[in-house]
């Protein structure tokens, strides 16, 4: 069920092949695996089942559902949508199913429309599809945040400069309690923590809180997820601290056999969900690092809300006397005490014939790597005015319309990827004009980047290569998939034969 | 055609209906005004020139333009094509459309489909369309910046608190000249401007420097363009200052009979070009102000990049001798030394059945007013995850699929707002369970959201409601936009009846 949920194919292939399990299971929303891998966008997933298990598809659906249909003649045509989208079907496919439709019940049409519309934009990304909940609401709700960070069943993720903890040679996180960590943060550490380290409410796991095994905080059912960062770096951190720190990290290591992994390229081996963690902890373990003083005043600011929100000072000391601060941070309106989350487009642009893309790449790059343009959002521009400037800028290559695709948080630092799809207006490139970011920018075939795209899924970051040939960034990187997404002409993306 | 350029409907309206201008006109790309209107998206104004002046489409396109084709048959199908978006077709036309255009060659189809897909992600909103080249990568060349902001010919566009300057009785804006604002920026505006004052390079308009009249800035056409913040704030401001700055906006709006307008609501009134180019000062000029000292030391930052960049000084003084600063600004990646940018999701929130919407309202709001739910995108989320986050956090609605549409920027004060279309799982709403940010959440049918929609089109931001009756955010919102598409079936929104 996990496995179809995030897509893992060669594990939805061993255990339906070996017959481990009964893919007529369903979870609590009463969903098959396989619907939950179709509902998720796994295509290559509901391809296994159509494969192995193709009566594994349950055939009466709760209305309301992604799959609401009211009768089983509706349902086929369902199925016939999905295997149509499972084997990669373009616009002309998908249209001539919509015109099938047509003679459906509203509900059966509705859920058929969104599923072909957006069966792109709903596929996980690396760094997505975490299971928590963040409880964005609760951080100021200080009773349940003391109460979370010190009950047992709370799980913190350790933290240190580039490194992030992790369970024994396996590719997943792991957590320390409060119990472990506790002679570190101290008794009261919403209010008192230590110079040096950083603490971040990520939210709570309410999936796994059983009512056999009921977790409650504040009467909330939910497994506490923290992030501990223990840099310890800085003239303000006490030599104890830093002493506490090395010690703690090397006996608690030591005796469960975990081991503290390089964050890149470590997070791109975990699991969605937990890829999730470790994006939403990095980010804004490094936002807090980096803002430690107020930007109107110079003044040390205040850690709240557990850790997602830095204030300056209200009230400050004067001649002797505690005064209101006269900062311009608390005049008008601001978001500037927030986390910050930069908006960049990358764009798969496409040669007017609809057969070619234009690919870039920067000198300090390895040999034969090329990705997709991209750039950062400016204030006062819309998206696709981003991505028609960077492109200009980077290519000489004018857009004409611009199609998102899919985004993708990017926790190095705080990028958020906006994924498009862009329609070139010319064929001639000049990457010299410009802003000279660029070394290269080049048109390749559909057949370079279908041959690159499978050479670059096992692809580590930054590993030189061994000849001239195209190498594509991994599928842990948008990039890879709205140039995947373009050469297998999957969804709605053009291409000459449509 | 600067008017089809910009979908200004009545402009193009009065000028056919009189024959003051020649719709066969073409500009430097070989466009007509009616072209024009069809590529920038607006629907409205393809209409009237559909109606008014029917035959003034080319038959002959240039290759790899939007609107390419091979021979006179395929054009003739383009103009059924943009009829039928101009009449605001649903699924089932665009369908159809898309079966006819498949004997085409490769080329119309390509084309045909690139505007059907992408016609609503390209209508222009307000604060997008500015015309200038913001030349972002010469912003580090300083010698192009010191002739820029001395240059005859360009324009400053002058600020003050809430206010900009605008021409006499006019929705537009003024601009100074080097010549004017000389005595307050001095000669060395770059390196040494004074204390209370920001200046931002925004870039060029290459589009009104001809040969006839050429502009030449270090050997490159186009008209500067620069913002000039002189609200002269701030403990460091000088009385002389303070003083010539209250000087220059008396004298110099006397002279000239222009008038300093508070920026809400008067920048909703600009055109799309200029509010574009108030959208980008007034963000980097609120960034330039808020971030005068550094997040990671508290120091005094310097401004860099022609106000686009404020960065903490490499070296320090340090027991009377200068030495390499130890600020963690200096080390690692980030991106904080730019502009911020923060991303928000504003979602259309369809019902299962396709044919009502879930709107809020908080309780500051007039009475009556409702928009769609909105949320800041936090770090280690896909935009499709904050939609889901915010809408159930707000509402109780589960989500299932979440559909792009389009996107604006938001310069009060430095917000992106993203548009999407999304589906709700479930009906039962649930506005107290848990962040209590709305009064009020509930659905609304397609009968009362087009009725609400022609009020609207002439509401005022916060102007009192006389009766209960439903008032939506106007015309110069995104919210407006995303609702219009759902409730008028335009493109490829669903409902019911496709």
């Amino acid at each position: 069920m996990f496995a179809a949920r995030y897509g893992h194919v060669s594990v939805v292939e061993y255990l339906l092949a070996t017959a481990k399990v009964d893919a007529e299971t369903e979870n609590k929303d009463g969903k098959t695996a396989a619907e939950l891998a179709e509902f998720w966008g796994s295509t290559d997933c509901a391809a296994v089942f159509d494969r192995l298990a193709p009566n594994k598809k349950k055939v009466q659906h709760s209305t309301g559902s992604p799959f609401a249909s009211s009768n089983t003649n509706n349902n086929n045509n369902n199925n016939n949508n999905n295997s149509a989208m499972a084997a990669g079907a373009g616009l002309v496919s998908s249209t001539g199913n919509s015109n099938n439709t047509n003679t459906n019940t509203e509900n059966g049409s509705m859920a058929d429309w969104w599923k072909r519309r957006t069966v792109l934009e709903n596929k996980p990304l690396h760094f997505t599809g975490s299971t928590h909940n963040r409880l964005s609401f609760l951080r100021t709700d200080k009773e349940y945040l003391e109460e979370s960070v010190k009950a047992p069943s709370t799980r913190f993720l350790i933290l240190a400069d580039h490194g992030v903890m992790f369970k024994s040679s396996t590719k997943h996180l792991a957590f320390a309690q409060y119990e472990d960590v506790q002679h570190l943060i101290g008794s009261d550490p919403l209010n008192n923590l230590p110079e040096g380290l950083v603490l971040v409410f990520l939210g709570a796991d309410e999936t796994n809180a059983t009512s056999d095994n009921e977790v409650l905080v504040r009467g909330r059912r939910g497994i506490g997820y923290w992030a501990l960062d223990m840099s310890a770096k800085g003239p303000r951190v006490t030599a104890e601290l830093k002493d506490a720190v090395e010690k703690f990290i090397n006996t608690y290591t030591e005796k469960h056999g975990h081991y503290m992994a390089e964050m890149r390229p470590a997070a791109f081996g975990l699991s969605f969900a937990e890829s999730g963690l470790v994006a939403q902890a990095r980010a804004v373990i490094d936002w807090n690092k980096r803002n430690q003083f107020c930007t109107g005043c110079g003044r040390r600011n205040l850690s709240l809300d557990g850790g997602h929100k830095r204030t300056c000072p209200p009230m400050i000391q004067e001649n002797g006397q505690e005064v209101p601060s006269d900062c311009l941070a608390h005049k008008g309106i601001q978001n500037f005490t927030y986390p910050r989350t930069d908006p960049v487009v990358i764009v798969c642009v496409i040669s007017p014939d609809g057969e070619r893309v234009m690919l870039g790449r920067q000198a300090v790059w390895p040999k034969g790597m090329y990705s997709c343009l991209a750039g950062f959002v400016e204030p006062g521009e819309s998206l696709e005015e981003a991505a028609r400037r960077e492109v200009k800028e980077e290519s000489g290559i004018r857009l004409g319309h611009v199609m998102y695709h899919s985004s993708q948080p990017w926790p190095f630092p705080n990028s958020l990827m906006i994924g498009c799809h862009a329609e070139a207006l010319n064929e001639d490139t000049n990457v010299t004009l410009e802003d000279k970011e660029l070394e290269d920018a080049r048109w390749f075939t559909r057949a370079q980047i279908l041959e690159a795209l499978k050479g670059s899924r096992t692809a580590v970051w930054g590993k030189p290569s061994e000849n001239d040939s195209l190498r594509l960034p991994p599928a842990t990187a948008i990039a890879h998939h709205i140039l995947k997404a373009w050469a297998t002409e999957e969804g709605e993306i053009p291409h000459s034969r449509m």
